[in-house]
C-alpha cells in the first residue's frame, strides 16, 4: 500500500503534510510518496532526523497555488504536484492520493487523469461531520453547483458504499437534506430526489431537516453540491463566530478569566466536535481512483488522519462496488427497494 | 397605530403572545388587537389583572395548526384567527399583523386577502440574523424554495428597502449569498443574480461566503428560499449541538460544574447571539401590508419585538417604497448602478 501525498498543496504545506506522512510511517505503517520539489522536500525531511523506510520521495514541480484557476493551471503545469501524485495512480505505481491543496485543482487533476467511473454521471466530495461515533458523510459539499435528481441518487448510492466499505457502517442510513420533513417539501430537485431515492433500493430515511443535521440523523446526507458547500461552511462559520463572542465576553471580566482556565479543556472538546479534519478528510468520489481531500488548514494529526482513510479506501472494495453500481439491473434493485424504503421511514 | 396579533398562533399560544402584547401596550405605548377565541383571550387575560387600554379583543376562531397543510386550512377555515387579523388590516382597521403560527398559513392569508405589491413577482421572508449591532436581514429564508435571478433582484430591493425604511440603515450594503468570492462562482442562478445586482443600482458588495455570513458583511444578504432556510436552520442546529455538547462536558466534573456556574451570564450571551428572536420577527414583504412572522416558540419579549417592529414598519414609508420599485425607469437606475457598484465592491 503505497499513497501518494501532494507534500506542498495546502495553506500550510510542506510542513503540515510531511509531518502527517511521518506520522502515518511510524504510527500506522504505512508507505507514503511524497510528492513535490526534491530540495523542498528534502529540507523539510531534515528538520524531523532520519527519515522512516516508509517514506518515498518523488519529483514533482510546485503546487498549484490555492487562488490559481483550477482547470487552466492544472492543464499548463503538467508537472505540478498534484498532477505528479495523480500520475502515480494511474500508473499503478500508488494506490491513493491525498492532498490539502486548491480543492479545484485536484478534481481536475482526478478527472483528467483517472477520469470517472463509468456509469457515474458526476463526482462528488463527501465532508465528514464529526456529529457521532462514526461520523456522517455529507454530499456533495461543492463538487457540482448544479445538480440533477439522478446525481443525488448516485451521491446516496456512492455514500453508501464509502460508510460501508471504509467505515464497516452496515446498510447505511441515507437523508436527503430537505427544508421540510414531507416527500413534497422542498425545491423541484429535492422532490424529485426524494421519490428516486424511494425507488433506490437503499435505506432511506427521508427528508433530514438542517437544524436537525447535527443529531446524527443519517450515515449519509445528500444534496446539490451548492447547499451542501452552504451547510458545512455555515457551520464552521457559526462555530468561529460563537467562540470569538465567548472570547470577548471572558476577557471582559477576571473572574471569568479563572472560570474557563478551569473549563478550557470542555470548551476545547466542543470546539473540536466541528472539527471536520478529525475524521480524515473529504473523499472525492465517482472518479477511477482513491483521491482524498484534506483541510486546507490541516495539521499533522488531520493529514495522517487523510492518510489512514485513503489507505482503508483503497484497500476496501470501494471502487469495485462503484464500478458494480452501474451494472446492476434496475428492476431487481426497484423490487428490493420498496421492502428496505418502508422499513427506512418508519424506523 | 393598531396592531392585529394572531393571539392563538404558535406554539406558546395564548401564553407568550398576550404576554408580550401586555408589555408592548405597557412599554411602548402601541395598540393591539388580539385576534382569537374571546373565551380563550378573556381566560388569559384574566391572568395579568386589569387589561391595559391599549389591548382590543377580536372575536375569531382557532389557529391554524402548526402541521397542518397551509394552503387548504387557510382556504378552508374563514374565521381562523389569522385570516381574520389579514382582514383587519385590509379593512384598514389594523395597520399591521404579527403571528408566531404556521409560517405557510400567514404567508398564504396574505396573499389570499392583501395580495402582491403590485410589480413585485414573489413575496419573501427576511430573517433578521444577530450579529451585529443592528443585524444583517437574510432573504429569501423559505418562502420560495425554487427562484429565478429575478426574484433576488427584487429581494434586495425590497431588503435595501426595509433596512433603510424600518432600521436606518443608510445605503444598505447588499451582499449575494455564494460558495465563492469571484463573480463567475456558484451555480446557475447565483452567476445570474450577481450580474443583475451589479447592474441594480443597488450597494452591492458582492458574494458572502456562508463561512462569513456570521461576520456581517453586508446589511441584506439575498439568496433563494432554500438556501437560505438551510442557512439559518442549521446557525440554530449547530448551536443547539454545541451547547448540550458543552452540556454534557460540564457535568462530567465537578471542577466544571463549578467554573460553568462562575461562566453562566457569558454562555448565555454567547447564546443569545444566535437568537433571531431578539430582533423582531421576520417580515414578509412585498404583500400589501405589513405582516411580521414571530419564531413558533417566541416568548413574551421577543413578542413585544415583534409587535415593535411591525408598528415601525407601518409608520415608516416602506409599503410606498415597494409600491415606487416597480415604477422606477430601469436606464435611470443602470445608470446609478455603475457607480455605487463599483464603491461597493472596493469596499
Amino acid at each position: 500500500m503505497l499513497i501518494a501525498l501532494d507534500a506542498v498543496g495546502g495553506d500550510r504545506a510542506p510542513r503540515e503534510p510531511v509531518a502527517g506522512a511521518l506520522l502515518a510511517t511510524r504510527e500506522l505503517g504505512l508507505q507514503v510518496a511524497l510528492v513535490g520539489p526534491l530540495e523542498i522536500l528534502r529540507e523539510e525531511l531534515a528538520r524531523h532526523g532520519p527519515v522512516p523506510s516508509g517514506i518515498e520521495l518523488v519529483a514533482a514541480g510546485e503546487a498549484i497555488g490555492m487562488d490559481e484557476a483550477p482547470v487552466q493551471a492544472v492543464r499548463q503545469k503538467k508537472d505540478a504536484s498534484i498532477n505528479v501524485a495523480m500520475e502515480l495512480v494511474k500508473q499503478g505505481t500508488a494506490d491513493a492520493v491525498v492532498s490539502a491543496g486548491n480543492t479545484g485543482a485536484v478534481m481536475t487533476a482526478a478527472l483528467l487523469k483517472l477520469g470517472r467511473v463509468r456509469g457515474i454521471e458526476r463526482p462528488a466530495i463527501g465532508a465528514m461531520a464529526p456529529y457521532n461515533a462514526t461520523g456522517m458523510l455529507v454530499l456533495d459539499v461543492g463538487a457540482n453547483a448544479d445538480c440533477k435528481p439522478s446525481y443525488l441518487e448516485q451521491f446516496a448510492q456512492m455514500g453508501a458504499v464509502y460508510m460501508e466499505q471504509v467505515f464497516g457502517v452496515a446498510n447505511p442510513r441515507i437523508g436527503l437534506l430537505n427544508i421540510g420533513e414531507e416527500a413534497v417539501k422542498g425545491n423541484e430537485l429535492a422532490v424529485e430526489a426524494y421519490t428516486r431515492l424511494e425507488r433506490s433500493g437503499l435505506n432511506f430515511v427521508g427528508n433530514v431537516e438542517p437544524d436537525r443535521f447535527h443529531h446524527g440523523p443519517a450515515d449519509v446526507i445528500v444534496t446539490d453540491g451548492f447547499t451542501g458547500n452552504v451547510a458545512v461552511k455555515v457551520t464552521e462559520g457559526v462555530a468561529d463566530f460563537l467562540f470569538s463572542q465567548l472570547k470577548t465576553s471572558i476577557m471582559s471580566r477576571l473572574r471569568y478569566r479563572l472560570a474557563a482556565l478551569v473549563l478550557r479543556p470542555a470548551l476545547l472538546e466542543m470546539r473540536s466536535r466541528l472539527d471536520y479534519g478529525e475524521y480524515g478528510g473529504a473523499p472525492l468520489l465517482g472518479v477511477n481512483g482513491v483521491v482524498i481531500i484534506a483541510h486546507g488548514r490541516a495539521e499533522a494529526q488531520a493529514m495522517m488522519n487523510a492518510l489512514r482513510v485513503a489507505g482503508e479506501a483503497a484497500s476496501s472494495g470501494m471502487l469495485d462496488a462503484f464500478r458494480a453500481l452501474s451494472a446492476k439491473p434496475a428492476p431487481a434493485s426497484a423490487v428490493q427497494s420498496t421492502a428496505s424504503t418502508s422499513a427506512g421511514t418508519t424506523a
